[in-house]
């Protein structure tokens, strides 16, 4: 990892109390949500550096290559962060379903109608 | 609001320490992520009653119907949760840009880019 991978800009993001930052997942071409995950700054200069999807578990408490288990990583296509700069956003090509469901998406049954 | 706007399984997301839960709001036809804001749970209740996006200001710490001072109202078209059931993802029709810049999402600008 050297620098230049790492956008001086990321220095201004605001993580929350717990160190965290929420990124929310949406496949590059299908425009689907994908999921909604929690980054520290490891998880985000490594997603940057590698170019796969790198969050941190909050129930298991450390890095959490998205993938690693399953071998359904997230290609990151791009990263953007919002207006209040304390949400971040990645464009992905996913090598299989993102959910440990199964389902493409997290979000894939839709429960709540209105 | 009656009972029969609000479907059971509300009552089985989970809402964080602070009593809230983040909203993904993507736009139901051109799919753009919009925003990602936050809902305890009367904001999500009145969402549903009214299919308006209804949030809960972290900063002015209150219920904050998105588009009342701007008039950008965002009707909702659906409801989704994630497989933990600690996420939610709102389609919506924007009645006008959706981040206070004037931008149509909070995203607009890809700010850092792999």
């Amino acid at each position: 990892m050297t620098q230049q991978h790492l956008p001086v800009d990321v220095s201004s993001l605001k993580f929350d109390a717990a160190g965290l930052i929420p990124a929310v997942v949406q496949d590059a071409t299908t425009k689907q949500v994908l999921m909604l995950a929690y980054m520290n700054h490891q998880a985000l200069t490594q997603t940057i550096a590698s170019a796969i999807a790198t969050f941190w578990s909050r129930s298991r408490n450390e890095i959490w290559v998205k993938g690693a288990t399953s071998g359904h990583y997230l290609t990151v296509e791009s990263i953007s962060f919002d207006c209040d700069q304390d949400a971040l956003l990645l464009t992905v090509t996913p090598k299989g379903p993102a959910c440990h469901t199964g389902s493409n998406s997290c979000f894939e049954v839709d429960n709540v109608k209105h």
